[in-house]
């Protein structure tokens, strides 16, 4: 007899089937046992009746958490002890044959409640159970929908192909710490694992895809903060050539509308079309560029999305830019430096470039940034402008000659914006830290789920990469 | 004037359009100009004729590779100049106002051929450009649908859900040599990029998400050889609970088969059901466990897949075992330490290990191994058996406690395969090696398309991620 998913039940009401899965809960009362038995489909109540001698012997001995196969009949429930809360409320398996596939010890952590009061540590530690409560299994299905319906509608609705650029890459300019692996192959160097795919992404559009998209894995080595993740998040990254920035915005906002509406129809947005703000506006009005909107906070389903726009194209550089010489020229680029001037402001470069707004657009939900991205410069000259404003010396400009030289021979015109997949889930359902919607996030502080990592290597190792550590571990 | 797609033209046969993309070809004809226009849709030819003035002193400047927009009028060709071997053969656009957009300078490599004459090196480092001629344009894109064609099956009709699994993180034990990353905020330790996200998808089993997959990054510092990319490849990685191993193969065959019908539909497959053979069978009739099974090896169509079963569960250990121990115990796994004996073969773990047969399955087209998986292991008793035939000490199999102990709270029994995405394009587009199906690949020796990878970082950088190289960079 085949399987059928638990999910599917209601179709086989008054037949005989065969479910597998885990026990949820067992109830003793009196004669009856009852087990509540949980697939990757949905859950459903089995009862064992005295009369079902065998089937006893078994369930008698079933636990938490067990992995078990039945064998029962799919009765209606007497109209009373219907739950009409439960999509298999209205039904009930009569038991007549139960196996093991296979026992559970007592699991260290509870996987019933919702999770949100124990240690992280303890939850990340055992995530591969922390994972099987309802709240964590819905929020990676919702996850996997949310993704798949971007790809969808880019590509079969607005003609996006998906392309995957490397990991192993160069350093790339996003102003925060890059990752470095050392190279076997050419010691004493390193590759650097990409802060985001900006160069190869503009250069698609050099090679003439028009409209690229990726569901990126980006990386930047920054300092702890209690709401995200350590090192790694993914991006819907976009870059569409012969756009303006007005289509570009359209394009994201009707996507971002139909996925919340196809998805979460509870939810409703607070303004359509977005509300769109100046940098200007927003600071003034607001104190900060990504205000929340939201009329009634306390609404869980509330969503304020909204567009700024008109950011200053420079701002001043800080310790943190990394890659821009950590404070020690005057300029950093608001967004990154490929970032267009906006053509009302180009003359201002050369007379006062605290002036000079960027093509920069920030979307923004809920008062949190969930995406930025802007037109590019494709001007070579233009280009050249900016990486002296930002105080670049040769090293650096040379780093970036490759782009100067594939703006020579034919760029469209080009631009695109990168939403945050973690961070938007994260506001969307709710939850208080992007650790909530990524399966095997990193705790804050750079240690892994589960494994032991990172973690030392073997003295043969370092050796054949032709690096050796400074401090023993300790 | 909305810009029109060049592959929707046929669409406004009579009407005015505006488009804009690439000259590909201008050819002067007398009183006549042509120019082929190229977009990311299609190529479609442009003619100007003499009464048009204004539009002729910007077309004659242009030149091949230029960005540029047209207006015109799109006509139909007299039947004796439509060419039925082109989409757009059997009309011209009348050009009526033309502008550039951005010019190009002569590009160093020829984007019209289909390149494979020319050094690989120059083709890497002009990627951008290598890749707007046909095939490589082709390629990426028909990369693009096989995968959005594999995820539509698994997610709509299979049930599936697509999750994200680290990339730093903790070495993996598939017996190559780990790229490893030092982590600043524990200096001394490192994390290593996976080599496929095998435990990942075990733990999401006992996590209770029963059908998992992922396109995912997989890295191996492997030497080099002509034909595979360095460092990082894509798989589709793919997971089931209580599923058999017949179950796997089935739901891979058909998806396979579906894919190839859909997509390629010129192409056929030799045999249905596909072959199957055992490891002994394959090696006996035809020397090897991946044979070349087409009857006509000159016909670029035929597509010969095969499953081979029933590998012996050890192999012999050698040298480039590094993970574990390079030769210096007597066994490895023939597949991977987490794959299942066979259950007639229990017994003979303790009394003759060689014979032990794996419940592996590997999926051959043409020659090529495109893909391998395994029923895994589920009971920890078996799985220490293991780890104590291919030789683990103690730190080794402290490495993996989490998988013995995770195994002990309810794991159902598991199995999957890992098709490989760029092999697999490969083989089907006819290609010589996975770099023509990868849009920035790495040189067999390690560096990357483009940009300066890998390169010597900071004395600042170093330091702050506590290492030191032991060569200086040469």
């Amino acid at each position: 007899m085949e399987r059928v998913f638990i999910g599917d039940l209601t179709l086989h009401t008054g037949k005989e089937v065969h479910i597998r899965g885990w026990v949820d809960v067992r109830r003793d009362h009196g004669k009856l046992i009852f087990l509540d038995i949980r697939d990757m489909s949905g859950k459903v109540q089995a009862v064992l009746l005295p009369s079902h001698e065998e089937a006893k012997v078994a369930v008698e001995t079933f636990r938490s958490e067990w992995v078990v196969e039945i064998v029962g009949n799919v009765n209606k429930r007497p109209e009373k002890l219907v739950n009409a809360n439960e999509k298999n409320g209205s039904l009930e398996i009569e038991i007549t044959k139960a196996t093991v596939i296979n026992k559970a010890e007592t699991t260290p952590i509870d996987v019933n409640s919702d999770g949100l009061q124990m240690s992280e540590e303890v939850r990340l530690k055992y995530r591969y159970l922390d994972l099987r409560r309802e709240r964590m299994t819905r929020n990676m299905r919702v996850r996997s929908q949310v993704i798949k319906f971007f790809r969808d509608y880019l590509i079969n609705k607005e003609r996006f192909v998906e392309i995957e650029t490397p990991i192993l890459t160069k350093t790339t300019p996003e102003g925060a710490r890059d990752f470095l692996v050392p190279a076997r192959l050419s010691k004493g160097n390193f590759y650097a694992l990409p802060q985001s795919p900006q160069q190869y992404k503009q250069l698609l559009m050099v090679a003439g895809f028009e409209r690229y998209f990726q569901i990126a894995r980006c990386f930047r080595d920054e300092d702890p903060r209690a709401d995200r993740a350590y090192g790694e998040f993914t991006q819907l990254d976009m870059e569409m050539s012969f756009a303006s920035q007005e289509e570009i915005m359209q394009l994201t906002e009707k996507m971002f509308t139909e996925m919340v509406e196809s998805i979460f129809p509870e939810k409703h947005i607070m303004q359509k079309p977005w509300p769109r703000l100046t940098h200007k506006e927003a600071k003034e009005k607001f104190g900060t560029d990504k205000p929340d909107l939201r009329k009634n906070k306390e609404d869980q389903d509330e969503l304020a999305f909204a567009w700024t726009v008109d950011f200053p194209l420079f701002t001043e550089q800080s310790e943190e830019d990394f890659f821009h010489g950590s404070g020690k020229s005057k300029f950093a680029p608001s967004h990154h430096m490929f970032t267009a001037p906006h053509p009302d402001d180009i003359g201002l470069l050369e007379t006062d470039p605290t002036k000079v707004r960027g093509l920069q657009h920030d979307l923004v939900l809920n008062g949190y940034e969930v995406g930025g991205g802007s037109v590019r410069i494709h001007q070579s000259k233009i280009q050249e402008k900016v990486f002296d404003l930002i105080g670049f010396n040769d090293e650096q400009k040379k780093q970036f000659a490759h782009m100067l030289e594939a703006f020579t021979y034919g760029v469209p015109p080009h631009g695109g914006i990168a939403p945050g997949i973690d961070r938007l889930l994260m506001v969307i359902l709710g939850e208080q830290s992007v650790r909530e919607v990524i399966a095997f996030p990193m705790t804050g502080n750079g240690k892994a789920s589960i494994m032991e990592a990172p973690s030392v290597a073997t003295d043969e190792q370092l050796t054949e990469l032709g690096i050796r550590t400074i401090e023993k571990n300790k």
